[in-house]
């Protein structure tokens, strides 16, 4: 074999996955936004062959030969064929390690607690779902030996999700939102202003929200042709490639404000497949890097600029001639800090800017324990109830709304939580870097965000899975992550809306 | 090999084939429902590449080597594994014969041809797309020469959509419409009452066309958690199994029955792909048997039952529930009229039920002529002309209203239009036969059509694949195909609508 073969081998294999991933992912678009109720069961049949024949693809000791050959031939390779054969290499090492029948059975119990978690989580019952964390946790530990058996078993989750973030960053990151941020909450509910934001739940037909989501895209320079939205239960977004990118939203009728974020927030995750590199397309790099980093992007949108003033005067003229009624009387300003309005309140997905985190915060704790075995799985609730009333200052009235309202852990994803925060602070500080370069407010003031997504484009999405999160931070600041970006700047921001005395 | 592993090997490549085939139809449906418009690049990759992994799964020596050794054990499998045997070794055999360079190049061509004939139609300039339809005739002529070398070519291309359908067939078939449509026509156009249908052509919100859709789609008995609707530039049927069906309707302001007879046309598809035996199910038998029989079962519901009195009494209470102000003052009996109103015109796929088939049966003049050589490609303008004058009466005044309005040659298919003209004709005789154990006037009457839909689904539908579609339609009227059913059911219902002298 030459090393042109090789390359040529690669390829091909990279364009064979993303081919099996793309018609995947059609499926599951489908299956939530048009798919008629009665058709889970061909789909799933369909999934699963798909499923199978990417894994015979790929975890076969062709593979395994043709990447040791190619590390063997670096120094023939460019900067982005040696990427390619270190990320698959990653992968395939991973795949490798755990038995296959261990996987399946993981993947039966997976199916098997998704289920019952919804049902205990309609019925409110605790204890029916606990074997199921229980019996998750213990395999995941199992699996984690296969990857790393030298590493804490939760590190080694973390890393799945953020490569290279542990225990010991997320402990300092944790401790210092904690000093800053639940005293702060705690002058808010002391001494801050009132804040009336009950205009904000009149009644905003869908149709009007439509032509506004299309509205928001267009000001957020997000190219259409290349970006599609739909409507689903839970917003995300996907991609099959740079040049096609579906996002979702939910519409509710009393709420103008929720699928208004869910749009930008989404539409933070699409700009940042969108500017992915030509060169990257149908590789395994042509996605974003990770979890922290995406959640970064979607925040940057969502919070650092959704919910600035800048933003606010920018959109607001738009928010006043679709909603006459509803929002005439009501000016800029006060719709600016109706939708900075900070409450401590139950549902992690509801939390306004502040308090997210720290919502966070409770999931993290309680991973970390399970993973050490400091807790047993059926104190969970007073666990949870414990943490809830230190660091939000709540009662938890019942388990529906405290431990079973997530579906994450019934997916087997732990270690997953802590990439949201991290991601959001993340946002600040990428923040600050992009000030040096950009007044941001005179870049939202001119009409619309080209020139900041321009800014991302070269710093971050044009990477794509180039480097990792770690480093394609320190590439982007010129530093390492510091959380203090983050909470100096929710500092700043919530003392001047709640009109605290700043000292 | 033991039989039974050889079975398991033939039931896992048929799940394979089948979860690719609905992979690709998931973005096809994708694409001309909801995928943004600069989305083809990266979709047809995936396609390509799902393509040539079906291709690399099947077309390959082991294949060969399971259907060999399967039709050596014929004994020992049940009918429908034998019949599975059956159809995939002529695939195969279809598949092997063609070398795939000239298989890849005349994909290339048509490729180029559809395009051309896009531009060609726009700016009516036929001599732009002539030498295409001469490749294009001249490559089909070699794969049937490839397929049966000692048979006539056309009639190769006829069996690969209506398996055994000869010109011996189409040209006793099309002398009868031709003795007796074409006078029917005249006395028409000479004798006939004036129908006035211009209250089919005011304002229908597409709102309220959309609500009537999920009525039709109601009455017609169609489980909407097995079928989805959706909205396309041409409609169409799509089955991703018999659990996951899609229609696709096309909605005009101007026009309330275009849409409805678009639903019921394509709810007739929907029916029979929805009713086949589960156990085809991820099996190459489990779609409908043939473009004829298809095509029977749409313009069953379409025309002898959607455009029928009974059925017109059935909804027209709902219609006028919808469009108070449009069809208010028009009775039942006037829709019924104007539903019906007969006059000979340019385009096929706007033509009504009695001048259809014949401007099926100028395509298929012309293809036979250009199978034989008995006409230069240049002349299809003239020829055409000439025939639409003879059949219709009409004259065509350019060639994008002539000879250019279909796609199909474009894209390669010769033979495929008779199965329209052929699958409208069983529909007649399905019909006499169904008339022996029901009173289909009376089943409308009751309210839907479940009656009818369970007697189609007994006598046809369930068999999917099972029977090459003579013997299925043998096993279902109880004799030949005669299209004397046809021309009498129009005669009938034409003397009658428009009140001629019956003599």
């Amino acid at each position: 074999m030459t090393v042109k073969e090789a390359i040529s081998e690669l390829t091909l294999l990279q364009k064979k996955m993303h081919a099996l991933s793309h018609a995947t992912g059609m499926l599951y678009l489908d299956s939530v936004t048009t798919a008629p109720v009665g058709t889970a069961e061909g789909r799933g049949e369909t999934m699963g062959i798909l499923s199978s024949m990417g894994y015979e693809l790929f975890a076969n000791p062709a593979t395994e030969k043709l990447l040791k050959f190619l590390r063997e031939h670096e120094d023939e390779l460019t900067e982005q064929q040696k990427r390619e054969v270190v990320v698959l290499t990653r992968e395939y090492d991973q795949i490798s390690k755990i038995p296959q029948d261990e996987y399946v059975s993981f993947r039966i119990l997976i199916n098997e607690a998704q289920s019952v978690w919804h049902k205990a989580k309609d019925e409110d019952d605790f204890p029916a779902f606990a074997p199921y964390i229980e019996k998750i946790v213990a395999t995941l530990k199992k699996f984690a030996a296969y990857y790393k058996p030298d590493e804490e078993p939760y590190n080694v989750w973390l890393d799945q999700y953020e490569r290279g973030l542990t225990m010991s960053t997320l402990g300092e990151f944790f401790a210092v939102l904690k000093e800053t941020i639940v005293p702060l909450i705690h002058r808010i509910k002391n001494e801050g202003r009132q804040i009336d934001d009950s205009f904000l739940h009149g009644h905003f037909p869908i149709e009007k929200q439509r032509e506004f989501s299309d509205y928001l895209m267009e000001v957020m320079a997000i190219d259409r042709s290349h970006c599609g939205i739909g409507e689903t239960e839970h917003p995300f977004t996907i991609d099959f490639n740079k040049r096609d990118v579906r996002i979702t939203t939910k519409y509710h009728e009393d709420n103008l404000v929720s699928s208004m974020f869910s749009v930008i927030h989404e539409g933070g995750h699409a700009l940042y497949e969108l500017g992915k590199g030509d060169e990257l397309m149908y590789t395994c790099l042509d996605s974003g890097i990770s979890m922290g980093i995406h959640e970064s992007q979607s925040r940057f949108f969502e919070n650092i600029v959704g919910r600035s003033e800048a933003f606010v005067n920018l959109i607001y003229p738009k928010v006043q001639e679709l909603f006459p009624e509803q929002l005439g009387n009501i000016d800029a300003h006060q719709f600016y800090l109706a939708i900075n309005k900070s409450e401590p309140s139950l549902i992690r997905i509801d939390a306004d800017e502040l308090t997210y985190c720290l919502h966070v915060m409770v999931r993290y704790e309680i991973e970390k324990m399970l993973f050490s075995g400091d807790v047993d799985v059926y104190e969970l609730p007073d666990v949870w109830g414990r943490l809830m009333k230190e660091y939000l200052g709540v009662d938890v009235p019942n388990d529906k709304s405290g431990v079973l309202q997530d579906s994450h852990w019934s997916g087997g994803s732990f270690g997953y939580f802590p990439s949201y925060a991290i991601g959001t602070a993340y946002a600040a500080q990428i923040t600050h870097r992009m000030e040096q370069d950009l007044n941001i407010d005179s870049e939202i003031a001119s009409g619309n965000l080209k020139g900041i997504v321009n800014w991302l484009e070269e710093h971050i999405y044009k990477y794509g899975s180039m480097y990792d999160p770690a480093d394609l931070f320190f590439r982007c600041c010129g530093e390492k992550f510091d959380p203090k970006y983050f909470t100096d700047y929710l500092t700043k921001k919530f003392t001047k809306i709640y009109d605290l005395n700043q000292g």
